[in-house]
């Protein structure tokens, strides 16, 4: 391609809007326009490095077995009611001109069930891998700048489904590895790190991070034993808090105390032999929340432990309404009210906690003597330095980008939708499904957080947009222009992608655009060289230029493509 | 691939809901599944046709110089009311989180002409052809069975740029030619013919055209010299109707008298010998349009002589409130109503015509000397057996479905959005824009309705899934099931696209389903061919079949899907 020809302008100027380097070096390098917000159009050059992703991706989809194929946008919003999912993925609806209720997918777990049912008479009709590549839609509250949280996306979305839990095993891991080839073919280093299920539901799941200090997510890494976890999902080992020998319950006075460090510090005792109390809204449900005064609440993980319902912090005139004492609350001596606990107020002894009365507390609270609670379970948010789990080592954090997530669904889809199959005895059992997502815009912007430096980017050479930025420096002069023509010709008769720089611009012009974009070699066919009979070559992840003479210039251009 | 893993069942009954040939097969074939009215999702099979149409579709564009990108589904609707376009292409609305409005694009007009005032400063940056194969969203308000007429397609929309209508007709002539490639690739005869514009605008639009019975579109051709264009656009020669010297006007009584041929009963002359006034309401606005009586109207041709308005019949009560007198109507002697006349109202004379009078018409009517028109155009319908305009041989009509269409657009969208460049002497300037687009899933739909027998579809080779059905008949015999095997992996060693029955199902079973889904060659391993070390080999289209020793089937086939 001729940049003379090509449709997009490079920005001299740093645009103004972007925060994200992703974002940033994508509008001055012209490869993206946005029409709305979180809404992008992909000009030809991002166009070509997210077909390639996508062709990545499907031949590895291909290779461990998937069939594609494509499902509408548009869905009948009842397919969501009776899911249960109208209040999840920020739903896009609208009504068409019958006042028939549509949604714009954002995912298709409702839809291909249906299919599954339809195409699915017996256990010989599984397993299946299915998957399509195809734009998404979500009303994101907040989309961030460039193609990292956007409102429409193109996704890759694969499900599977079998007739037991071995078979979903099977299929998991044939995804896993094709997510591992996907990313490496990619030339990105991603890493698998446990996660929540989300919306999604069932009980695994993984996501793929590749690490980049802008990422939004926190990942919990144990560089002892290989352990790794989102926060969202992240567990670790809890100390024991001095366990003495339980001692009769004891009031005390704390006029004004009302936070934890307030009482550890009047009491004279670490936060660890405290019990921290907090006031969730479940529904219209008050919960009383305990974990251990060291320790703070991971709301994922709560929200899981009550079964996944829509959880906030109640309001100071919820909690009183309900009869609560803010500051010194307790689970204590209530009733009528659900207490889910940490298990971390099972690792210790003779805890403070409040009293249920204003302005006074309980010495020596003790689990399950003094208090009940109607779920005991893993709530704690994990904090850099935790101990590993597995190991017991201290956990670093990381920054990264989730760019895919994997799910061992289960039946929750099967059930709702009642795809059966009958099995060698004849008996109906619901299948069993996977599903496994991979955002193709996303993972070129991780791509781009990744791979570049203070000039601009430093694409993997299979994503990268063409091999080569042929540079021709003065144009005008007829020797430079026909030899970088003849140049550009000999290297796309070879089947090298060449971006040939033809415009009658200034050399730092075009120096800098090459940066920019960063393709991984450039040439430079210059009047000083040509009276050599040479051209310059030089990775763009490399500092150092070399000159090889013209006639080689094809060959060495190969050399450096074949990885 | 082996059709005992493949997603997707063939229907042994036939779908009641299905009255369209295309469809009937495509369900029955188990290559889509409704999701919605006019939304289907496509199965495997039918996924990998649309996707070497799209292929075939892209490297046509390609090389008549054509860049993808990629433009978003989602679009302020802001856009559309500066293109004055909202009621255009029953758009599908929807607000969001924010309540902005946003329509869900049927087409890209809008978008990239944003785009392109944003990213060209020079005529030097032009021309360009711009394109997308993407998924569009219509509010059909009578989808049709399959995937003809649906409210979600995927669809390949061209746009070319250039600074003249030199430049324009250079483009529109490139991608012409680019459509009759994909056309003839796509192993389809499509035929060209004029085409109004309709909500895309401009002055020249051309449709490709599959003709098929099935099809909705009639088409007008004049096997003579070759003119055809659809019945929206056709022209005729009008034949002129005995000229004789002017005479005065005259009053007759027609007491009863309410239709033209009524009227040309009671006077005794022909039709063409009298005119017809006809009542529309352009907006808020009553219009008299005025036709030779043995002539129709074609309210497209009428709707652009007025500028591309909304028009409808008036209703009796608008009629008689604007002062007309319904059966005695004309537009003599009219004031303050506007008139549009067809212009075969110059082509006769002494007209008998209504006295604006109940029960009253004139004789000798003769224009322009007792009436005007404010437009005086070609407002006529074409009609089977009409003279051909260019040659005057008579015409025929044929059925076909529309599979293409393009057009020059010109500068309305330029115009609405700001998208000018510099001229050579520094002079702003509108850009000229063209639009061409192939639904893609119709093409598919038509091609199966042009290409069809009894038993099935007969698919061009270069659009079928697969290119081999290779049955095994008796799969349960050792020596069956390992020469199939064997024959399937040479095949596929060669490249071949091979469906491969291996089901444990009955021959007639595996023989209709050949048929049905039609792939080019079938292939046939049985006991009894195998005594020989043979197998048969048998063109879709042909009813033949021959036998070729086991070990020249594949180069027997190979030779078979060449062209």
């Amino acid at each position: 391609m001729r940049i003379s020809k090509l449709f997009g302008k490079t920005l001299r100027e740093e645009p103004a809007e972007a925060e994200l380097v992703s974002h940033r070096l994508m509008l001055r390098a012209g490869l993206i326009y946005q029409v709305s917000s979180g809404v992008y159009s992909y000009m030809p050059l991002a166009w070509r490095s997210l077909r390639k992703i996508e062709q990545i991706i499907r031949e590895e989809m291909d290779a461990a077995g998937g069939q594609e194929l494509r499902m509408p946008v548009l869905q009948p919003r009842e397919l969501w009611v009776e899911s249960g999912r109208t209040e999840a993925f920020d739903l896009f609806t609208l009504q068409d001109r019958r006042d028939r209720s549509l949604v714009l997918a954002p995912t298709h777990e409702e839809v291909l069930t249906t299919m599954v049912k339809a195409n699915v008479h017996s256990y010989r009709d599984l397993p299946l891998i299915l998957y399509q590549i195809q734009t998404k839609f979500r009303d994101e509250p907040r989309p961030r700048g460039g193609l990292l949280r956007v409102r429409e996306f193109d996704m890759k979305d694969a499900y599977s489904f079998d007739i037991d839990e071995e078979g979903l095993d099977l299929s998991y891991q044939a995804m896993v590895q094709a997510y591992k080839n996907i990313y490496a073919r990619c030339g990105l280093a991603a890493i698998i790190v446990e996660a929540d299920s989300g919306p999604i539901g069932g009980k695994d799941s993984q996501e793929f991070i590749l690490l980049a200090e802008s990422g939004e997510d926190t990942i919990f890494l144990c560089e002892s034993c290989g352990y790794a976890a989102n926060a969202e999902r992240a567990v670790f080992a809890k100390p024991e808090i001095d366990r003495t020998a339980p001692e009769p319950l004891e009031e005390v006075h704390t006029p004004g105390v009302k936070t934890i460090e307030d009482l550890a510090g009047f009491l004279d005792v670490p936060t660890g032999r405290t019990l921290k109390a907090v006031f969730y809204m479940a529904g219209d449900e008050v919960i009383v929340v305990t974990i251990r005064g060291d320790l703070d609440v991971n709301e994922i993980k709560l929200r899981n432990a009550l079964g996944g319902v829509g959880l906030r912090l109640a309001s100071p005139k919820e909690v009183s309404e309900a009869g609560l004492v803010a500051g010194s609350a307790s689970a204590v001596g209530l009733s009528g009210i659900r207490v889910v606990a940490d298990d971390s107020v099972k690792l210790g002894a003779n805890f403070v906690a409040g009293a249920n009365r204003q302005d006074y507390h309980l010495r020596n609270v003790n689990f399950p003597r003094d208090f009940k609670a109607d779920v005991i379970t893993d709530i704690a948010l994990a904090r850099e330095g935790y101990l590993c789990a597995r190991c017991h080592d201290p956990m670093v954090t990381r920054r990264g980008i989730e760019v895919g997530h994997v799910f061992k669904v289960g039946t929750r889809y099967s059930e709702a939708f009642g795809a059966a199959f009958p099995d060698e005895s004849d008996v109906q059992r619901p299948i069993i499904m996977g599903c496994y997502g991979i955002g193709v815009g996303r993972l070129l912007a991780a791509a781009i957080e990744q791979h570049h430096d203070d000039n601009g980017m430093v694409l993997p050479a299979s994503i990268a947009p063409y091999d080569v930025w042929l540079l021709a420096l003065n144009v005008e002069n007829p020797d430079v222009a026909q030899a970088a023509d003849t140049l550009y010709e000999a290297l796309r008769d070879d089947g090298v992608q060449v971006l040939y720089d033809d415009r009658k611009e200034s050399a730092g012009v075009k120096f800098n655009d090459a940066d920019l974009l960063g393709l991984p070699v450039r040439l430079v066919v210059s009047p000083r060289n040509l009276r050599q009979q040479a051209v310059e070559v030089k990775l763009r992840s490399e500092d150092q230029a070399a000159t090889v003479a013209l006639d080689q210039a094809v060959g060495r251009v190969r050399e450096l493509l074949t990885p």
